[in-house]
Protein backbone atom coordinates (compact mmCIF):
# COMPACT_ATOMS: atom_id res chain seq x y z
CA UNK A 1 0.00 0.00 0.00
CA UNK A 2 1.17 3.18 -1.08
CA UNK A 3 -1.20 5.56 0.29
CA UNK A 4 0.41 8.98 1.02
CA UNK A 5 3.61 8.39 0.51
CA UNK A 6 6.42 10.17 1.07
CA UNK A 7 8.78 10.09 -1.80
CA UNK A 8 12.42 10.28 -0.55
CA UNK A 9 14.70 13.98 -2.05
CA UNK A 10 17.59 12.92 -0.48
CA UNK A 11 19.19 10.29 1.57
CA UNK A 12 22.17 10.39 4.16
CA UNK A 13 23.93 7.15 5.49
CA UNK A 14 24.81 8.41 8.94
CA UNK A 15 26.32 5.16 10.25
CA UNK A 16 26.43 1.51 8.96
CA UNK A 17 27.21 -0.93 12.15
CA UNK A 18 27.25 -4.77 12.72
CA UNK A 19 23.34 -4.95 13.10
CA UNK A 20 21.97 -1.59 12.44
CA UNK A 21 22.34 1.54 9.63
CA UNK A 22 20.89 4.92 10.72
CA UNK A 23 19.98 7.31 7.69
CA UNK A 24 18.66 10.91 7.83
CA UNK A 25 16.04 10.96 4.62
CA UNK A 26 14.29 14.26 3.67
CA UNK A 27 10.80 13.66 1.79
CA UNK A 28 8.36 14.98 -0.25
CA UNK A 29 4.62 15.05 1.65
CA UNK A 30 1.64 14.10 -0.05
CA UNK A 31 1.18 18.07 0.67
CA UNK A 32 4.18 19.41 -1.76
CA UNK A 33 5.68 20.28 1.84
CA UNK A 34 8.96 18.47 2.82
CA UNK A 35 10.16 16.58 6.03
CA UNK A 36 12.61 15.24 7.70
CA UNK A 37 12.93 10.78 8.70
CA UNK A 38 14.96 9.09 10.65
CA UNK A 39 15.63 6.02 9.80
CA UNK A 40 17.16 2.39 11.47
CA UNK A 41 17.59 -0.30 9.39
CA UNK A 42 17.71 -3.48 11.05
CA UNK A 43 17.51 -7.40 9.33
CA UNK A 44 14.41 -8.77 10.95
CA UNK A 45 14.33 -10.76 13.60
CA UNK A 46 12.47 -13.99 14.30
CA UNK A 47 10.60 -14.95 17.99
CA UNK A 48 9.33 -18.04 19.25
CA UNK A 49 6.02 -18.71 21.25
CA UNK A 50 7.29 -22.47 22.95
CA UNK A 51 4.55 -24.05 24.73
CA UNK A 52 5.68 -27.34 26.77
CA UNK A 53 3.09 -30.22 26.28
CA UNK A 54 2.43 -28.99 30.41
CA UNK A 55 1.14 -25.83 29.29
CA UNK A 56 4.09 -24.14 29.89
CA UNK A 57 5.79 -21.18 27.79
CA UNK A 58 9.67 -20.92 27.60
CA UNK A 59 10.92 -17.79 28.19
CA UNK A 60 14.70 -16.66 28.91
CA UNK A 61 15.66 -13.49 30.92
CA UNK A 62 18.64 -11.31 29.12
CA UNK A 63 20.08 -7.80 29.68
CA UNK A 64 19.14 -5.36 27.30
CA UNK A 65 21.50 -2.40 26.89
CA UNK A 66 19.39 -0.05 25.81
CA UNK A 67 16.53 -0.22 28.63
CA UNK A 68 19.89 -0.48 31.18
CA UNK A 69 17.98 -3.95 33.04
CA UNK A 70 17.12 -7.31 32.33
CA UNK A 71 14.12 -8.32 31.00
CA UNK A 72 12.17 -11.98 30.06
CA UNK A 73 11.09 -12.06 27.25
CA UNK A 74 10.47 -15.28 24.32
CA UNK A 75 13.46 -16.87 22.85
CA UNK A 76 14.10 -14.73 19.94
CA UNK A 77 17.14 -13.53 17.73
CA UNK A 78 18.05 -11.78 14.70
CA UNK A 79 17.88 -12.80 11.10
CA UNK A 80 21.29 -13.88 10.13
CA UNK A 81 22.42 -12.79 6.34
CA UNK A 82 21.08 -14.77 3.53
CA UNK A 83 19.29 -17.38 6.68
CA UNK A 84 16.13 -18.53 5.88
CA UNK A 85 13.72 -17.23 8.77
CA UNK A 86 11.89 -20.37 9.80
CA UNK A 87 15.37 -21.85 9.89
CA UNK A 88 16.71 -18.86 12.40
CA UNK A 89 13.70 -19.57 14.25
CA UNK A 90 14.33 -23.25 14.55
CA UNK A 91 18.31 -22.69 15.37
CA UNK A 92 17.94 -19.46 17.65
CA UNK A 93 14.70 -22.04 19.85
CA UNK A 94 17.44 -24.72 20.25
CA UNK A 95 20.15 -21.95 21.12
CA UNK A 96 18.05 -20.16 23.77
CA UNK A 97 16.66 -23.40 25.20
CA UNK A 98 17.84 -26.53 24.23
CA UNK A 99 14.32 -27.62 22.79
CA UNK A 100 13.48 -28.37 19.60
CA UNK A 101 9.71 -28.85 18.43
CA UNK A 102 8.02 -31.61 16.14
CA UNK A 103 5.51 -29.18 15.54
CA UNK A 104 6.82 -26.21 14.52
CA UNK A 105 4.05 -23.30 12.52
CA UNK A 106 4.57 -19.81 11.22
CA UNK A 107 2.10 -17.39 13.53
CA UNK A 108 2.08 -13.92 11.86
CA UNK A 109 5.40 -10.93 11.34
CA UNK A 110 5.14 -7.60 12.39
CA UNK A 111 7.34 -4.27 12.46
CA UNK A 112 7.98 -3.27 16.08
CA UNK A 113 8.75 0.67 15.51
CA UNK A 114 7.60 1.35 12.54
CA UNK A 115 7.96 5.05 13.01
CA UNK A 116 11.80 4.85 12.87
CA UNK A 117 12.74 1.45 12.04
CA UNK A 118 11.95 -1.15 9.50
CA UNK A 119 12.68 -4.32 12.26
CA UNK A 120 10.44 -7.11 11.49
CA UNK A 121 9.65 -9.92 13.63
CA UNK A 122 8.44 -13.02 12.16
CA UNK A 123 6.73 -15.25 15.19
CA UNK A 124 6.22 -18.69 15.16
CA UNK A 125 4.53 -21.58 17.33
CA UNK A 126 6.31 -24.22 18.84
CA UNK A 127 4.73 -27.54 20.31
CA UNK A 128 5.76 -30.73 20.67
CA UNK A 129 8.75 -29.90 22.13
CA UNK A 130 11.50 -32.47 22.99
CA UNK A 131 15.01 -31.43 24.61
CA UNK A 132 17.89 -31.51 22.17
CA UNK A 133 20.72 -33.64 22.75
CA UNK A 134 23.64 -31.60 21.98
CA UNK A 135 21.93 -28.49 21.61
CA UNK A 136 23.65 -25.52 19.26
CA UNK A 137 25.28 -22.96 21.65
CA UNK A 138 24.28 -18.99 21.12
CA UNK A 139 26.00 -15.95 20.83
CA UNK A 140 29.41 -15.22 22.70
CA UNK A 141 28.26 -12.04 24.02
CA UNK A 142 24.71 -13.29 24.82
CA UNK A 143 23.92 -14.33 28.33
CA UNK A 144 20.35 -16.26 29.27
CA UNK A 145 18.60 -17.99 32.14
CA UNK A 146 15.86 -20.16 30.85
CA UNK A 147 12.47 -20.35 32.41
CA UNK A 148 9.49 -22.18 32.25
CA UNK A 149 5.89 -20.58 33.23
CA UNK A 150 2.50 -21.02 33.20
CA UNK A 151 0.25 -18.56 31.72
CA UNK A 152 -0.70 -17.18 34.94
CA UNK A 153 2.79 -16.78 36.14
CA UNK A 154 4.05 -14.96 33.13
CA UNK A 155 0.64 -12.47 33.56
CA UNK A 156 2.20 -11.81 37.20
CA UNK A 157 5.77 -11.23 35.56
CA UNK A 158 3.91 -8.52 33.13
CA UNK A 159 2.12 -6.67 36.14
CA UNK A 160 5.52 -7.24 38.02
CA UNK A 161 7.03 -5.15 34.45
CA UNK A 162 9.42 -8.39 33.99
CA UNK A 163 7.93 -8.69 30.83
CA UNK A 164 7.93 -5.35 29.65
CA UNK A 165 8.16 -6.54 25.53
CA UNK A 166 5.75 -6.20 23.03
CA UNK A 167 6.40 -9.41 20.76
CA UNK A 168 6.12 -11.31 24.22
CA UNK A 169 3.23 -9.14 25.25
CA UNK A 170 1.53 -10.52 22.25
CA UNK A 171 2.51 -13.93 23.27
CA UNK A 172 1.09 -14.31 26.06
CA UNK A 173 -2.32 -13.31 25.05
CA UNK A 174 -2.38 -15.57 21.85
CA UNK A 175 -0.87 -18.32 24.61
CA UNK A 176 -4.25 -18.00 26.04
CA UNK A 177 -6.07 -18.21 23.73
CA UNK A 178 -4.62 -21.40 22.28
CA UNK A 179 -4.97 -22.51 26.00
CA UNK A 180 -8.22 -21.91 26.29
CA UNK A 181 -9.56 -23.70 23.34
CA UNK B 1 16.60 -6.37 37.17
CA UNK B 2 20.64 -6.25 36.95
CA UNK B 3 21.15 -9.50 36.10
CA UNK B 4 24.14 -10.97 33.10
CA UNK B 5 24.53 -6.81 33.64
CA UNK B 6 26.89 -5.14 30.73
CA UNK B 7 28.92 -2.56 32.49
CA UNK B 8 29.46 0.48 29.81
CA UNK B 9 33.28 0.68 29.05
CA UNK B 10 32.86 4.12 26.71
CA UNK B 11 29.94 5.56 24.78
CA UNK B 12 30.01 7.32 21.90
CA UNK B 13 27.02 9.54 20.30
CA UNK B 14 26.73 9.05 16.85
CA UNK B 15 23.64 11.26 15.90
CA UNK B 16 21.19 13.28 17.68
CA UNK B 17 18.44 14.14 15.62
CA UNK B 18 15.04 14.93 16.32
CA UNK B 19 13.26 12.07 17.45
CA UNK B 20 16.15 9.70 17.67
CA UNK B 21 19.74 10.13 18.76
CA UNK B 22 22.52 6.84 18.23
CA UNK B 23 24.65 5.64 20.71
CA UNK B 24 27.66 2.91 20.07
CA UNK B 25 28.93 1.44 22.88
CA UNK B 26 31.99 -0.66 24.48
CA UNK B 27 30.82 -3.11 27.61
CA UNK B 28 31.93 -5.39 29.58
CA UNK B 29 29.98 -8.74 29.27
CA UNK B 30 29.35 -11.02 32.62
CA UNK B 31 32.18 -12.72 31.71
CA UNK B 32 34.85 -9.83 31.79
CA UNK B 33 34.99 -10.13 27.69
CA UNK B 34 33.80 -7.03 25.49
CA UNK B 35 31.01 -6.52 22.89
CA UNK B 36 29.54 -3.65 21.27
CA UNK B 37 26.34 -2.07 21.57
CA UNK B 38 24.42 0.02 18.59
CA UNK B 39 21.61 1.77 21.15
CA UNK B 40 19.09 4.17 19.61
CA UNK B 41 17.67 6.54 22.21
CA UNK B 42 13.77 7.45 21.86
CA UNK B 43 11.52 9.77 23.79
CA UNK B 44 8.69 7.00 24.17
CA UNK B 45 5.45 6.45 23.20
CA UNK B 46 1.57 6.06 23.82
CA UNK B 47 -0.84 3.75 22.17
CA UNK B 48 -4.73 3.83 22.38
CA UNK B 49 -7.02 0.94 21.99
CA UNK B 50 -10.35 2.67 21.81
CA UNK B 51 -13.50 0.76 21.40
CA UNK B 52 -17.00 2.36 20.19
CA UNK B 53 -20.12 1.55 21.84
CA UNK B 54 -21.22 -0.41 19.44
CA UNK B 55 -17.22 -2.32 19.29
CA UNK B 56 -15.25 -1.28 16.63
CA UNK B 57 -12.09 -0.53 16.79
CA UNK B 58 -10.75 2.59 15.96
CA UNK B 59 -7.32 2.48 13.63
CA UNK B 60 -5.67 5.07 11.69
CA UNK B 61 -3.95 4.15 7.97
CA UNK B 62 -0.31 5.86 7.42
CA UNK B 63 2.40 5.98 5.77
CA UNK B 64 5.58 4.55 7.27
CA UNK B 65 8.97 5.47 5.63
CA UNK B 66 10.91 3.30 7.73
CA UNK B 67 8.67 0.29 5.78
CA UNK B 68 8.52 2.22 2.71
CA UNK B 69 4.05 1.29 2.70
CA UNK B 70 1.63 2.68 4.49
CA UNK B 71 0.06 0.33 7.32
CA UNK B 72 -2.54 0.56 9.49
CA UNK B 73 -2.34 1.12 13.50
CA UNK B 74 -4.37 1.67 16.55
CA UNK B 75 -3.73 6.00 17.46
CA UNK B 76 -0.40 6.20 18.76
CA UNK B 77 2.26 9.53 19.04
CA UNK B 78 5.36 10.17 20.67
CA UNK B 79 5.31 11.42 23.64
CA UNK B 80 6.56 15.55 23.90
CA UNK B 81 9.34 16.23 26.24
CA UNK B 82 7.63 17.08 29.71
CA UNK B 83 3.98 15.80 28.94
CA UNK B 84 2.40 13.58 31.13
CA UNK B 85 2.04 10.22 29.24
CA UNK B 86 -1.77 9.88 29.86
CA UNK B 87 -2.18 13.52 28.47
CA UNK B 88 -0.33 12.29 25.52
CA UNK B 89 -2.28 9.88 25.07
CA UNK B 90 -6.06 11.83 25.49
CA UNK B 91 -4.35 14.21 22.88
CA UNK B 92 -3.06 11.73 20.06
CA UNK B 93 -6.33 10.06 20.46
CA UNK B 94 -8.57 13.30 19.95
CA UNK B 95 -5.81 14.45 17.01
CA UNK B 96 -5.81 11.47 15.20
CA UNK B 97 -9.39 10.09 15.56
CA UNK B 98 -11.70 12.95 16.48
CA UNK B 99 -13.04 11.25 19.25
CA UNK B 100 -13.10 11.52 23.10
CA UNK B 101 -13.22 9.14 25.82
CA UNK B 102 -15.09 9.01 29.05
CA UNK B 103 -13.69 6.24 30.38
CA UNK B 104 -9.80 6.35 29.72
CA UNK B 105 -7.64 3.78 31.50
CA UNK B 106 -3.66 2.59 31.57
CA UNK B 107 -3.34 -0.86 30.49
CA UNK B 108 0.37 -1.78 30.10
CA UNK B 109 3.79 -0.52 28.84
CA UNK B 110 6.21 -2.53 26.54
CA UNK B 111 9.59 -2.04 24.93
CA UNK B 112 8.95 -2.51 21.18
CA UNK B 113 13.08 -3.36 20.15
CA UNK B 114 14.65 -3.96 23.22
CA UNK B 115 17.60 -5.07 21.54
CA UNK B 116 18.86 -2.08 19.93
CA UNK B 117 15.95 1.03 21.51
CA UNK B 118 14.88 2.09 24.53
CA UNK B 119 11.37 2.96 22.71
CA UNK B 120 8.68 2.07 25.46
CA UNK B 121 5.09 1.94 24.19
CA UNK B 122 2.31 2.76 26.62
CA UNK B 123 -0.96 1.30 25.91
CA UNK B 124 -4.61 3.00 27.32
CA UNK B 125 -7.76 1.44 26.70
CA UNK B 126 -10.31 3.89 25.91
CA UNK B 127 -14.42 3.39 26.36
CA UNK B 128 -17.24 5.10 26.02
CA UNK B 129 -15.98 7.51 23.10
CA UNK B 130 -18.29 10.91 21.77
CA UNK B 131 -17.14 13.11 18.76
CA UNK B 132 -14.99 15.72 19.93
CA UNK B 133 -16.62 19.31 18.49
CA UNK B 134 -13.45 20.44 17.26
CA UNK B 135 -10.81 18.32 17.79
CA UNK B 136 -7.46 19.56 17.99
CA UNK B 137 -5.15 19.18 14.91
CA UNK B 138 -2.39 16.62 15.10
CA UNK B 139 1.12 17.33 13.45
CA UNK B 140 1.44 19.07 10.01
CA UNK B 141 4.09 16.22 8.67
CA UNK B 142 1.09 13.16 9.24
CA UNK B 143 -1.23 12.11 6.62
CA UNK B 144 -3.58 9.66 8.39
CA UNK B 145 -6.93 7.96 7.02
CA UNK B 146 -9.17 6.80 10.30
CA UNK B 147 -11.13 3.70 9.80
CA UNK B 148 -13.80 1.91 12.08
CA UNK B 149 -13.67 -2.13 12.01
CA UNK B 150 -15.09 -4.95 13.67
CA UNK B 151 -12.61 -7.49 15.43
CA UNK B 152 -13.26 -9.63 12.09
CA UNK B 153 -12.38 -7.06 9.90
CA UNK B 154 -9.28 -6.12 11.93
CA UNK B 155 -8.24 -9.65 11.75
CA UNK B 156 -9.04 -9.86 7.79
CA UNK B 157 -6.95 -7.10 7.88
CA UNK B 158 -3.77 -9.33 9.44
CA UNK B 159 -4.12 -11.95 7.72
CA UNK B 160 -3.51 -9.30 4.90
CA UNK B 161 -1.00 -7.89 6.27
CA UNK B 162 -2.42 -4.18 6.18
CA UNK B 163 -2.03 -4.70 9.89
CA UNK B 164 1.65 -5.16 10.30
CA UNK B 165 2.31 -3.54 13.79
CA UNK B 166 3.38 -5.13 16.91
CA UNK B 167 1.01 -3.04 19.14
CA UNK B 168 -1.71 -3.50 16.83
CA UNK B 169 -1.22 -6.68 16.82
CA UNK B 170 -1.40 -7.09 20.81
CA UNK B 171 -4.33 -4.98 20.84
CA UNK B 172 -6.19 -6.92 18.70
CA UNK B 173 -5.88 -10.14 20.58
CA UNK B 174 -6.82 -7.70 24.06
CA UNK B 175 -10.02 -6.18 22.25
CA UNK B 176 -11.18 -9.93 21.22
CA UNK B 177 -10.49 -11.14 25.04
CA UNK B 178 -12.26 -8.11 26.14
CA UNK B 179 -15.44 -8.43 24.07
CA UNK B 180 -15.90 -12.26 24.84
CA UNK B 181 -16.37 -11.02 28.02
Amino acid sequence: MKRFEEKTISSTTIYKGKIIDLRVEDVLLPDGKSAKRELVDHPGAVAILAITDDKKILLVEQYRKALKRSIIEIPAGKIESGEDKELTAIRELEEETGYGSCKFTYMQSFATSPGFANEIVHMYLARQLYKVENPAQGDEDEFIRILECTIEEAEQMVLEEQIYDAKTAFAILYAKKLMEC
